[in-house]
């Protein structure tokens, strides 16, 4: 065995100094290699500001959701933006955050295995704003178990079922769950978690609006349920970017966990907002892919070096800027092609486009940098630390 | 501009040592948390000789895309197993093939920016079994000019267009291009190449060997012109997994780009072989995507922690090894959900379920590491060294 281990021991290749990088700073975007992950500072400072601005004058605060950006430098800011707090998909997610200085992560997503419970209750050793979450009551007795062995108290909140996805069913189930917890001596109740993630994309306010409402009937009895019995409900977070401000009215709600309102995506554009049922524009684009036409001996097509390695197969597929008239299909996986029957210019070989991502998460985890833009020149790069932190 | 530069610095961040994989070699890949990439070492080594095999009096070799693997660990085993030299798609992945000792190295990429030009030829410098491919003229001049000015003599081949993506047309634009190669002092023409991607996935084996008899004969027409007017077409590259057992009969031809008969995938699985119309079963599923039950508390149905991050959104979506019944929807960034109507045991939370990726190059493209299992323990970790290298 060890000998068939040093066929291909993990330090017997070296990862070559990047071809590009080193001096990228001060750069015109447009000097960029291609593709490359840009984000406009600008714009999303504008984001994160509107985020917390739309929710004034209401008792809601903002939990991002870093499964989105997979970035401490981004949690910082957004942090720094008035966050009460980030949240996390993933337990070496949370390690991530939580080692580069993100002090309150709380993880939506459940740890199962006996390895990964241990290691997150190590985490909570070192950083007492780590919280996790628990959808089952065996998951809390083994979460019990490993706490009292590491010596801390954790905090848990419950994962309540709005879609059949992660989640305790609602009503009694959940609040049995809550009541266990509360009886764990080495766990503390702290609140629930009701994300709907079949709402966020329902196009039309009016439609998502009228779902919201629909699902949170059962969750806010669960709340209620909870609170008469005497448990510290102290967090009620939920909702994304679609439905983050329609939940002034849920009593006891806390905080939404937004994850795309800081980069957007062709998906959520199409879902329309209060004021414009056929742009979401509570929100702009922030996140871009730089691809190059590499081939336009075609007339009214370009190809391009942005596939599904670059951009993800996602739909509705990557917009590019100034071109309402392109299509892009990323296909292909090292190559996009555009179709078009009208142009704004005429492209050769070489020449770059900008393109929207379809889907903000799933394409950030494609790549290790994010340039952050500010008037059209590099200002700064972005390490995607947790990129591929999937565990 | 330094100022704001300096409030992301890359290394004011620092990755903390992984949660997990210091201590995996020997481990039972169902002690691996999850999710995980795994290769089976056996079923990969007998598609690696499958191919070597079934090819077997002809005269065709072995060239195998690399843009599959990301891999130089496997690269190194493609070699050994008697490849002629391997593929890359782009610049970046030639460069961690190159400089982690795979000497025979043709991108069948273009390289279009001047940076990347320059680049290329100084990997040419260093590395004379560096091949590049071209299919425009301005791209010829511009490339005869660095490697004049790296005072180099670089291999070239044209890349010839079979299905409007990458590549010159046929016949004598394709001819020209080779001659204005063949006249440029500083490069030295080398042969052709003609992939046919929308060949590979087509269902049902004798349609997809009429499709390619089709395609190659004005590539076979293109060939001839090159080969009468004289000029070196020492290299006549083309074929995927779908077709590499059908160019035996093309004049000519050296060998085939095969990249996912290493791994193969639920996508190719679908095509049917020769032998097998419903499956196509020249080359068996090595890799497969370790996933955890995390939830099951809905009846006929499973939450996984596997989705979109982890396997992609590709169709036909991935196969749970052992449960044809099962039906998994990876459309989740974060997590999987199976349904089905028949189950050949009772699954519960932890529970572990191995899934075939839909298709192979954008999933490997997710991870760090393949764990190389052998008999189901693993043997090795494969550092997947040009993941995310686009460029
Ligand atoms: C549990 C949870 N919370 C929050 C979010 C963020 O949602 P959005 O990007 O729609 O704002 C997600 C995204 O999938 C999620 O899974
Ligand atoms: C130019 C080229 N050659 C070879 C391959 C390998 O094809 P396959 O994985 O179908 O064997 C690809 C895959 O996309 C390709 O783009």
């Amino acid at each position: 065995m060890a000998g068939s281990a040093a066929l291909f021991p993990g330090n017997a290749f070296s990862k070559p100094a990047p071809l590009f990088g080193q001096d990228e700073i001060g750069l015109s975007k447009w000097e960029l290699e291609t593709p490359s992950l840009c984000l406009d500072l600008d714009i999303m400072e504008s984001n994160l500001k509107k985020a917390h601005e739309n929710l004034k004058g209401t008792s809601i605060g903002v939990r991002p959701h870093t499964k989105t950006h997979k970035c401490p430098a981004l949690a910082k800011m957004q942090m720094d933006a008035g966050a009460v707090g980030v949240c996390t998909a993933k337990l070496s997610e949370s390690q991530v955050m939580l080692e580069n200085g993100i002090s309150e992560v709380l993880m939506t997503g459940v740890n199962i295995s006996t390895a990964k419970i241990r290691k997150a209750m190590q985490l909570r050793k070192t950083h007492s704003g780590f919280i996790q979450a628990v959808d089952n009551k065996q998951n809390v007795r083994d979460l019990q178990e490993a706490a009292k062995e590491a010596g801390i108290i954790a905090d848990v909140v419950v994962d309540l079922d709005v879609i059949r996805r992660s989640g305790v069913p609602t009503g009694l189930p959940a609040l049995e769950l809550a009541q266990l917890i509360d009886q764990s001596p080495n766990l503390k109740f702290m609140g629930i978690l009701a994300y709907d993630g079949g709402a966020q994309h329902i196009k039309g306010y009016q439609k998502r609006l009228e779902r919201t409402i629909q699902t949170f009937e059962p969750v806010s009895e669960t709340h209620k349920m909870m609170v008469q019995s005497g448990l510290n409900v102290e967090i009620f977070s939920g909702a994304g970017t679609g439905t983050y401000n329609m939940m002034a009215d849920v009593p006891g709600f806390t905080d939404v966990q937004v994850g795309s309102y800081l980069f957007m995506d062709t998906q959520y554009m199409a879902i329309g907002s209060e004021r414009n049922e056929s742009l979401y524009d509570d929100f702009d684009p922030s996140l871009t892919v730089l691809a190059s036409v590499i081939n336009s001996n075609h007339p009214n097509r370009l190809i391009t070096d942005a596939g599904a390695k670059s951009l993800t197969i996602n739909k509705p597929s990557g917009m590019v800027i100034g071109e309402p008239g392109f299509s892009y299909n990323a296909g292909s996986d090292e190559y996009g092609t555009v179709t078009y029957e009208t142009a704004n210019k005429t492209y050769k070989t070489g020449d770059l486009l900008e393109v929207i991502v379809p889907h903000c998460d799933p394409a950030v985890n494609l790549y290790d940098r994010i340039y952050g833009i500010r008037k059209g020149k590099v200002e700064s790069i972005l390490p995607v630390m947790a990129r591929g932190h999937s565990r």
